[in-house]
This record gives C-alpha cells, structure tokens and sequence, in this order.
C-alpha cells in the first residue's frame, strides 16, 4: 500500500494551499475530548516545578504502573513519530538494525526517525499480509542475517504496531511467539501502539496481556488519535532501558518545562476508563459503517476491519452517492481498478455523518435488491 | 556559574522525591494565561486535516511574516531544547563546530541537543562577562581555530543567547558585530531566544531589528516562558534553511498530528501585542524586586537587571527575614561567601508575595538607616 | 542473491577457526603486484613530512587529473567500505535517503557504512537483473518518494556499481540516463568502482567517459582487488564536494600520518598503464575459464560474463571432477537446484591452475561427445 | 599549548605548496624499519582468504595475549585517529560523555573523531600540567557532572594519553588511581597509546601493568610512530566490548580486504622485541640533545623529557646556530616571549645529524664558558 500523507507543515508554503475536508479522514483529526480539556483547565492553577517535578507528572508512573500492573516508567513526547524513534533509539544501537514490516508507519511515514533517534540504524523489511509480519518470516529473516556477523549490522530489536497500519491486530499468542524469537537471539520487542487501546478493545485482554506478558521490552502508547493533545508516551518496564531513556528523552527535546501539561492529560485519559470509551466508541463507528457497506455489492474491503480503520474499494455509484449527501472520503491507493478509500473512526465522529453514510449505502442496496450482509469485526473476541 | 536544573523527569523516580516550593523560582513554573488558554478552547471545535495542513497552521507563516517584516518559515516545537537543536541542526554539519559561550543554556542544561541534532557537532566555548560573548573573542577564537582546517572541525554557525541565561541583553549594535565575523568566515548566525520578548521590552527595539536586521540567520524563538503551553518555534528567514528545517522537524517528531493546538497559541501569542505585555509585566516585577533589595545593605546583583532574572547574594538576616514572610528563594550557586539565590519573575507573580518582599526589605533597610537607593533596569533603553 | 561474506576478522575468535583455501576465490586473495611492492620499497627512503604533506602525495591530484582528463581531488581510504561511506557520506546528508539496488554492496556486505559516514541515512532499494538499476526503476521510485515529501526523507543520491557485484557492466549511455534522471531531481551521482579498471577494460572506454562525462559526481576508485595493498581512493570533481570530504576524510581516521605509502601506491597504479594490463588480465583469465565451461553441457551461468566474475551452477560431476584436479571452487547461493559457485578472477591466478580447470572441461566435454561452444565476454565491446 | 597540525591532504591543494623539511619533526615523518618492510614482502606470496580470515590475521590474538597476559581482542586500524574513534565509540553512545585533557589529540586534532565514532557525544575537557589530568581534578569534574542527571550527558569514560602529546608519562600508580575513579561511577577507561612503546621504556613496566593491571579497559596501540607503515590497533580485554567493537570496525571501513599486510607487520612489531628497541633508540637520541641542549645557557624546556619528545624555548643565538649547521627546527607555540620548538625523536633519525646538534649546543656552550650540566631524562625510572 502506497503511504499518503498530508502535505509539510504549512509554514513551508506561506503561500497557503487549499486544505481538503474529508470525512473519516483520520482519528489525528478529532478535537480533544471534553474530559481531557477539562483536566487541562483544572492544572492550569499557580505555579509548578518546571521539568517534570511537578504533582502530577509525580503520580504518572504509579498510574500507568495500575494500569500496566507492573512498575512502569513513563516519557511523555508530543507525537507518535518521537515516540517511536526515542523508544527504538533506547533499543537499538547506532550499528544495529529493527526488523519490521515493510509498510510500518516507522518505515513510511517518519521521515527517518528511527535512523535519527538510534543515530544511524537501519530497518530490515518483512513482508506479510495486512501489514503483520509472520513468525516464519522472522525466523527466516534473522538466520539469513546471522547473529554476530559483522559484515551486516547488529540484530537489535524487532518492531510490531497494535493495531497495524491496516487496521489488523496481532493475537497475544502472535505476540508471544514473535517475542520468543526475538528474545531467542537476544533482540528486544517494540510495540507501536499508536491505536494501542482500539487493539485492546478488540481484544478484550488488560493491557499488561498485550505487553509485557506477551514479552514486549517497550512500547509506545498512543494517546493523541484517542481523545488528548498531542500527549503519548514511550513506556518501559526495565529500569536499565529507563535509564537510556532519560537521556535521550531530554537530549531530544521532549523534557517539557511545564510538563505538567502533558502529565495530566495521559492521567485524565485513565480515569473513568476514558481510553477504553473512547476507543469502544471509534470501533463501533468502524462496525456500523462496515456493516452499512456490507449491504452493498460491489465492495471490496481490503483488510478486515478489527478496529476503527476501513480500507474499502467503493463502485463509483456509491461514492457518488456519498458526496451527493456530503461525505467526501479519502483516496488511498488499494491497488486493483476501482477507486480505494481510506475511513477512520474517532469517539468524535458526527452521528449524522454515520447517518447519513447508512443511508446511502441502504439506498444503495434497495436499488439493487442486495439484502442485509452484516459484518462484525470491532468489539468481538480475536478471530 | 554552576548550573541547577531541576532533577529528572519524575517517571524515573516512581517512589517521588519531595517537590521544594520556591518562590519566584523560574518563568516556566506559571501557569499558561488566560488569552492562550481561550485559544485552546475556541480551536478545539470539529475535525482539522492533521499534520500542520489545518486552518490555523496555514495562518502561521503570514502571522510571523508580519511580525518580523520579512518571510518568516515557522517551525512549532514543545521545547526550547528542541527548538535549539532543531535550529543548529540546520545550520551545522555532523562535522561541524559552533562557536558559544561557555555557559549558554546549550552547552549546560540541554543534555546534548547539539549534538543529537547535528548528528556529532562540537561546541567550542567561548568566555565572556554575563554569558555574552565579545567580539574579540569570537575573532580569536575563529582565528586560531583555522577555517578550513581538517584536523579541527567545520566551523559553521555561532549561537548567541538573547536575553542571555545571566539575564543580560546584547545590544543591537553588539549583535550585529558578531553577526558580520561570522558571516565572513561564512558561518552562520542562531539566536536562541528564550527570552525575546523581555529582551524586546529591554531594548525597545522591533523583532526585526533584534533578529534578521542585525544578522540573525535563524532563531529559536520562545513563548512558554511568556505564557503558553509549551509551545516555541525555530523560525527562519531563508528558504534553503526552512527547506532543510521541515526534513529535521519532521524526524524529530515535532511535526503534531494534532498541529492546530500549537499553532493556535502561537498565533495567539501575537494577538493583542500579548507577547509584549506578558514580558512588560514580568520585566516591571524584576525592577520593583531589584529596587526593594536596593535599599538594603549588603546586596550583590551578580549580573545586571535587564530582563525578569535577578542573580544576588543576600545576607543572611535577609533570606531569614523572607522566609519569615513565607518567601523562599532558590539557591544559586553564584561563588564568593554569601548565600546566592536567582529570582525569575513572570506575568503571572502573585501581587501579594510581591509586596511581602518589598515589606521585607522596607523594614530591613529601615533598621539599618540605609536610604533608598533605587536601581532601574528593566525597560530603560540599552546602558 | 544471498550475499556470503567472509567471517569477522579472526581477532574475535582467537581460538582459530578452520580457514578454507578455495581457488579462484576472490580478487582481494591476490598478493600485492610486483610494480606497487617495488614503488613501495622505494618510497622507504629517509623521512617525509606526516598527513599528506610529503612529496608523494603532493603529485596525486595532478596524476589522477591526467588521468581523468579535469581536475580531480584524491582521497586515499584503506577499503572499498570507507571509501563508499566517505564518498555517500559527502552527497547526503543524516535525512537524506540514497536510491540503489537491493544487492549493491553498500547494502549487503559493508556493515552500515553508508549510515554511519552520513550520519543516518536510509537506503531506497531498487530490482534489477545482474544487480543493475534501470532509468525505469528509478524514475518510479523518485516519483513515489516526492521529492520534499517531510514524512519521507530527503532524496540525496544514487549510488551504482560498475561494475556490479554480478560482474555486469553498465553502459556509458545507461550511466547517463540513470545521471540525467538523479541530477533532474537535485540528487547526486555515486559511483562505487570497487572493479572500475575492469569495467574500463570491458567497455573500451577512457576512465572520464565513464565517470564525470556520464555524470558521476564523486566516485570509489577501487585499486586493491587491481594488485595494490589496500589502497582505494574516492574521488571528486566537485571542489565543494571536495571540501566537505576533506573534513570527513580527517575526522573517520583516513588522512594516514605516513600518507606516502598510501600515495605512492595510486601513483605507481598509474603508471606504465598498470591499472589496465592487470584488469585486462583478470578478465581475459575470465574469458578462458567461461570458455572452457561452454563446453560442458549443463552449466549455467546465473550472469553474463563481462568483467572478472563467473557465477557458474555446475553438475555435480564437474565439481567432483574439478576437486580431483585440486580445484575447489567457493560455493554460492544462485538459488535454483544445483551447486552454485562463484569464482573471480585476478591478474595473478596460477597459468597451471587455469589449465588444469581447462582440463576438466575439455575431459568432460570429450567424455559427453558435446563440441566447443566458446563464449567471448571479457574484452569485448559492450553487448 | 596551541596545536600546530600540518596542512590537509595535499589533494585538496593541486596546485602544491612548499613542504617545510625540518629536522626531528615527528615520528610520523621517519620511514618503516627494516624489519617491518621484511616482514611485509614475506607475506606477498600467494592468496590469502579476505576479510581477516588468513593466517597471519589468525595469529593476532594469540601474539597480543601473550604479550598483554591475558586474552586479548585485536582490530587493526590505519591511523591513531581512527583507532582512538572506534575505541571511543565502543564505550561511549551517542548521549555520553567523556573526561579527557583539554589539550588531549582526540581533543585538538583528530578532527571530532569521537564525535563521530559515537554518533554525538561529547568531551568534558579537564585541565593538567603537561597534558596529565589528576584524579583531583576528575573526581571534581564527576561530582560536578552529576551522574544521571539527564540535563548533563551520560558519564561514560575517562581518556587518558600515554604518554601525552606533551611527552609527559602518567606513572602506574597515578593510571590505576584515576581508574578507580572512573570505574566507581561506571566509566570505561580508555588509554590512547599513540607512544606506548616509548612510555614503556620510560617506566620500565610490563605491557599489562601499564594497562589492565592498571584500570585500563580499551587501548588504543599505537605503532607507526615507531617502526611501521600505518599500523595501529585497538586492543581491548572484554569480550563485550570486543562484540561492539567488531561491528564499528568493519563499518567504519576499517575490515581491511588483504587484512594480511597490516597483521603481518603488528606480528612482525612483537618479535625480537622490535617494539622495544624502536622505542629505546627514539627515548635515548632525546636524552642525548636534551643532554646537548643543558650545556647552554637561556634554554627552558616546557616539559620534562620522559620519552622521545623535547618541547623548548632556544634563545636565538642557538636557533641561529643551528641553522648554520643544517638543522632546522619545527616551531611550536610555547608561549612566552622566546622561540618555541618541537622535537620530535625516532628509531631512525640520522646519527650525523645528532652529532651536529651536539656539536652546535657544545661550541654554544664553550663560547659561553658554561659547564656540563646533563639531564637524565628517558629510559630512567619514573620520577
């Protein structure tokens, strides 16, 4: 799948360029959430220790130690691209190589940040279906590398994303086998969860199941696509990889002054089970769009729809019919002949815009006589 | 001067370490003000394209643009650090060396945001009075280091701090004539400008002047210690430097999914000449605190008051005289016998603790018979 | 092809590993030629002042400038691999990205040195038959890549072997359009001649034709698999990419202190044509042994013939029958069934071990009644 | 004391500048010894398997264990500047930091090689009489860092020079001091050997009391100052560092493909104490001018002579006289208002023209009617 990013930041053409409203563009789209905004207005009082001494970035890592049942040690970073390279480049040596799948967003969408945080590794690329990479093809891919041969360079660390670029989610079992291989030959596990909690809703497993119990080393935890500003977190559970961390954390800039600000937003998004409702919530937009599509023929769904992403070939009858109710989606080049689409759900989404989208493909199908198809990938137990 | 950054970010010390509070300890302790805060809320209505192609992001560039008089390239970032190593990264070869004073916050407090951002720079240190660096000196230096040498490195930019971390304000004059040393020998000019707006107020000079118009190629520009919430910007007036900018941001994960939330507050920042006023108000808090210490007896500024920072050795019957008023201050190292503290004043200090400090010195300097003996820095056009 | 290097330098296994003694084994197994080792001894006189300041080195920009027929800078390195990082490390910068084949060398067997010398660059793979990249290729992969694109990394370079690790050859108008197409795009042109006096030899052209007239920016001049003792040199036409290299070339540890017996050695290569008569000998020796295996019925050759390399799949009679004559062959993974093999060719392969590979053949040819089928690759004109 | 580094690679100049020949210059400058040469041609025979895996490579560990006592792992490099690089990098990542002398070659000359190796580190310059810093000061200097504080860089190793470029040798006793200093806050300890040998001879120690014995965790061994045609290696005694090591190694460039040449002469430095004798010669011709130079009034030395290196301010007369007698002299920068020089003594420097200097200095000193006055420094116990 061809990677389609928005264009630069905008500053680079003052000129300003006409700025595309899709709909179902992208859960980076969705506004904060009310319960988010409101703790950031409570924090605002007086002043605080500047850099991370402050009340509540005190309390981060007994919260996210609850939440992972196992001390955790948290560093807060503005976005999911620091977020992965800081974590990568605690794993991974300058000499070293992260094995991943050839269309992780580490690989085509950041610019190189694994590159520059490690300060200078390289990504060995694996294939595999919907963009998760197989234990077989692990395997595979390390004895051809060869362990200690210096002639390549150093197998230091594996990187799975949960939920991936897809929109699939790996099973614990696939998670604890592709540890096992990478721990075998002495790599550590990193999880991209950017949809960290849209996987674990899919999978009605605790997040300490999906992480270090199916042997993940580190993991960056996504928040910002769920509710919050631009607040995720790179997550440890080694003291040794923390202290690394600490490091690289303020030698790249991400040691906020007032910190404060992004501390009790990643707390706000645990209390009330904030991160589960609003992930619930996007999954089963997911559900009632893909169910909606289900009725129509003519579709041809290009993953399965685990979480709140739907890549979908539409009959140019349908999208047609979309637009003439106002929903404009997203071209995503699915390959094949007809005309790819990219739709992600956010807890934010317009229950009219659903509307609207259910009616169209219902209309849709009573043209054509198709009956009900319903799908039901989202909150269902792993298939 | 010994640096004293504030210990590490507490995720790495679960247990928690007892926070001091102190009082005027340091502009990034206040909270954000009201003006930015309702930015935040006003933007944070419906869905944004992400990744800086949103409404408010396409904004920036013009707003810049009219601020500085010129084309200005803005580039958000979280902190000052990042911002420092993002804008010495465009502007430094991985082997190349930047010439700065040997106390600027780069080279102390940064934890080797040069360096990572350059991908291996040196940094050679310069000496100077109130970490400003001379121009003598940075002709010596530049001299004995031998353009074009390959036993050295490459030398490629200077990095001057305005308002410096001593808290004092090179003139325009002073700028300019390191601006064309390094311009000779073909480096480039970085401003780290933590504090430009109260450097700004100092000097009663335009951003213009105090930036391009002396020389300044590229400028970290800062607002969190002026009211926002954590949002600062490289800005940079040459193509060619934003062109390689956007590829570094990207990479170093500053380009926000959810952009919108910086750029609203730095556009917000302009708004109402509200930059200007924050940093007027902090500056008069300086001279109302350096003009009640000036009645007392035995005082040291350290540095001169130019700006919201006060560097003094207090005797000791002061100090105790505070804290009886509840004023703690936060020690300094600042050498000699007596007992160094630095003061930073913000817009947002507390009326009260103000006039408890200025009763402190009232009546120390009324039991002692000494006259009043009022220093005036602070807004007062350049000494 | 799996590439099959030789194990890490045996100081890491100081207990001694069993070291096979294949024949037509590798180019980088043959001695240093007599011309070189005389030039050597004779350079050995009283003493010369360190770093490339002595009478030696002072002659090689000159010769090498006749050489190229336009002023040509010289950077003396111990191996292909530094000279390959120095050289893409001096045309890409740390977010850069440098398009090549996913077989070249620089990805396959040099340990990250591209990475390494740029400081964190990425490489983009590109197919192609005999480890030869199209203009078609490479035009798609640049318009996939967008140039400017953030979320990408920067597109820097291209980099091309010629000849390639498969022993093929690019013609001169192939390296122009592959050039044509970098240089429309901003990037620059890598050559790495690890067998550049080869392919010299196989295309009939002069040393400019093939490098700068064909648009090669900065190239690897491999002279140590030619009769020189680790000796390579990179060389660039570009005085800024000139300069940039004499920093890199310092700062990775390559400017020697005793840089006459570095100089010496490209000097001597020069001279009497030596750089021709031995490529001309390697692959004449080529030409022999491939036509003594064109007698042999099932044999296949995994690439053309055009250099110094054979990549032969023998029945397992031939082997057998070769092994008897005390030939052992260094096996190869060319995939498919059979035995695979590689063999290179140098300019001081034994005359009795050629004739006695010659025997086999013409025994086994005679023994299956198959008559002569010569192939004539090597000093031909380009196919 | 300012470094004076001859000019950049001759190629960066075609036009060619004049070459100063000054007498007792480097030890770079002196041509490879006999035996070295010897051993180099006897090596020339046959092939060899690349890459490390020939016979005379395979030897290395064995000869160097025996020679330090104890296991040790050996990579050959071309150049000190490369082998202190590689052997930095091997304990330092990119956030670290390293203690070393403010005047240290890693410092002044190498063109930020640790910068490089490391992938951005950075050196805490500590000051020191003739270049040798004391455990006072480092102790100080590590207390002041802060270990851990993420605001600094991360502690990570300790350089220390032996002898130093001032000449000056750091006695056993003072190595395992500043050692344990280092080891207690976890810092590696790395020795850069440029003059080894001559320090050995100096303190008439064991190979492995002046290193591991002694603290010493990585070493950079130097050679070509002393007999060979650039040859230097980095040494270290922990399997682990040895792992890391063999990557850097191979991707720096430094895996050399006809690795024979540079084993064959460290194998040839060890036998028949060649090492030793080079060294003895080199120390005693320093003794026999510094010997020369105490008969004469008005001259100071700048450092003692512990090795084969004199620093000393000559009054005119003498410089003059000197002249006269075909002996001209390096400048060096040693402050004060006199004319500084450097000399620098080899195994090979010409008797006739030792005995001219003396003969200069002896006529100097009768003219002046001063008596004998010998120093004693070089091959006597450490004082």
């Amino acid at each position: 799948m061809t990677p389609q990013p928005n264009t630069a930041a905008a500053s680079l053409q003052p000129g300003g360029s006409k700025i595309a409203t899709y709909h179902f563009n992208s859960d980076n789209g969705a506004p904060v959430c009310d319960q988010v905004m409101s703790a950031l207005m409570s924090c605002n009082q007086g002043t605080e220790t500047a850099y991370g001494a402050d009340r509540f970035t005190m309390n981060l890592a007994p919260a996210y130690s609850d939440y992972f049942e196992r001390e955790a040690f948290v560093f807060p970073v503005p976005t999911g691209t620091a977020g992965n390279g800081l974590a990568l480049g605690a794993v991974t040596p300058p000499y070293g190589t992260i094995f991943c799948h050839e269309s992780a967003h580490i690989v085509t969408t950041e610019g190189g940040a694994p590159e520059f945080y490690s300060g200078g590794c390289r990504m060995t690329l694996l294939p595999g279906e919907h963009n998760k990479i197989t234990p077989t093809d692990l395997d595979k891919a390390l004895r051809k590398h060869g362990i200690g041969n210096v002639h390549h360079m150093a197998a230091s660390a594996i990187s799975l994303t949960q939920a991936t670029e897809a929109g699939a989610v790996y099973r614990v079992e696939e998670l604890k086998e592709l540890s096992e291989l990478a721990h075998r030959e002495g790599l550590k596990v990193h999880l991209d969860g950017a949809r960290f909690s849209n996987a674990i809703v899919h999978l009605g497993v605790t997040p300490a199941e999906m992480t270090w119990k199916a042997g993940i080393d580190i993991l960056t935890f996504g928040t910002t696509k769920n509710g919050t500003m631009n607040a995720e977190a790179v997550i440890a559970f080694d003291p040794e990889i923390a202290r690394v961390l600490g490091f690289l954390h303020k030698r790249a800039g991400h040691l906020f002054s007032k910190m404060r600000y992004m501390s009790v937003q990643l707390l706000s998004y645990l209390e009330n089970d904030l991160w589960y409702a609003n992930a619930l919530q996007a999954n089963q937009n997911a559900v009632r769009i893909a169910s909606a599509l289900a009725q129509c023929s003519d579709v041809v769904l290009a993953h399965p729809v685990q979480i709140n992403e739907i890549f979908a070939v539409l009959p140019p009858r349908l999208s047609i019919a979309l637009r003439e109710k106002g929903i404009h989606l997203r071209p995503w080049n699915l390959g094949g002949n007809g005309e790819g689409f990219r739709l992600v759900m956010s807890y934010s989404d317009s229950p009219e815009h659903i509307q609207r989208f259910e009616d169209a493909c219902r209309e849709d199908a009573a043209a054509r006589n198709v009956g009900p198809q319903f799908v039901t990938p989202g909150t269902v137990r792993p298939d």
